[in-house]
């Protein structure tokens, strides 16, 4: 059975079980904990050697990191990732902008706001920072979601799943989707497909503690 | 002929050019500057909506952006997007860890101490905040590097390409390569491939200025 290494929290790991969700592949979890710095121990850096979750372990014993690598990976061969390289491309370019442009402004100003207990100074000139890059990042979505149902093609990618994570949670960053009609539609499209369940619902078949 | 927008001090943009140098392919550069606050113009938007370069124009009129979009599709078919499936994972798996791990510290380090003329407290807490992550970052590039000529497989990929830009400049942001041999010889590596330029070589068979 598929290992995978993460916490109910986090929108990177949520990203690898919905996928597999859309798959049907069981998996048992380990818990790893950031808000108890669990990621960067020595134990799990033995794992992944960035100390960030997810990191997945297949059957034959290889071990996979990063999310969008890992998406990849298992959506190779499904419609998930299309076989078109255009769209391929298209794929990606979302990803990336994911990682680059939303997840460090959306993500980040939600863990700075609901899992930092005593904020620095320098946690609120970031959260001040980061507040117009989430807008702007939420800004480009809507502009895509206005008129498509889905950010690549004519159908969901991995490219939907890397976004909605933290869109979907935007709001504990201090993100207000209301005013992006667009991208509400496309929350719910995605919430209505087979296999969908929502962040903090258990799907392993097995939790086990970290380190194990 | 393809069409890139960007300048010679963007490692983002290098890893298009560099591939591109690698492929054989001839462009054209529309020059578009961060220092003077150009890809965030409506003008840049309008080929870009996320701002950022670099963005390339294939001769079909259709644009891309985000450099490992951008890199991926021109790779794919060559031996630089491997044709199996683990390669391909880990190819992306850096491809992620250098746009959220590395990039973010190294480059915006030197992006800073760089081109920053007048830098804010907020700025010299963010080298602080960083620093330590580019050096993490540079120890897991080590890890492999010690042992593998390459970062991925056998030969040259996308995924050096994408590490190569930044980690090359790491001096400017304040990073010493200089306990990192296995850093150090994966660079010269790197500069003996056929196709080969530095960042600062002008490599566009015509530059245009921007908007254009």
């Amino acid at each position: 059975m598929l290992t995978l290494w993460g916490n109910l929290e986090s929108g990177n790991v949520y990203k690898v079980r919905l996928l597999w969700g859309w798959l049907g592949l069981p998996h048992r979890r380990i818990d790893v904990d950031q808000t108890r710095g669990e990621p960067a121990t020595p134990a799990f850096r033995a794992v992944n050697p960035i100390g960030k979750v997810p990191a997945v372990r297949l059957e034959d014993g290889r071990v996979l990191g990063e999310s969008g690598a890992i998406l990849q990976f298992f959506a190779n061969g499904t419609p998930y990732w299309p076989a078109d390289p255009w769209e391929q491309a298209e794929v990606l370019r979302w990803m990336f902008f994911e990682q680059y442009s939303h997840e460090p402004a959306i993500a980040v100003n939600r863990y700075l706001r609901r899992f930092v207990a005593e904020r620095s100074a320098f946690d609120e000139e970031r959260l001040r920072h980061n507040h117009p890059r989430g807008e702007r990042a939420l800004d480009v979505m809507e502009a895509r979601l206005a008129g498509h149902d889905w950010l690549v093609g004519e159908g969901p990618t991995i490219a939907d799943i890397a976004l909605y994570a933290y869109t979907r949670v935007a709001d504990e960053g201090g993100f207000d989707l209301a005013p992006r009609p667009g991208i509400g539609r496309w929350l719910a499209r995605m919430e209505a497909l087979p296999g969908y369940f929502p962040m903090r619902q258990e799907t392993a078949v097995e939790v086990l503690e970290f380190p194990s």
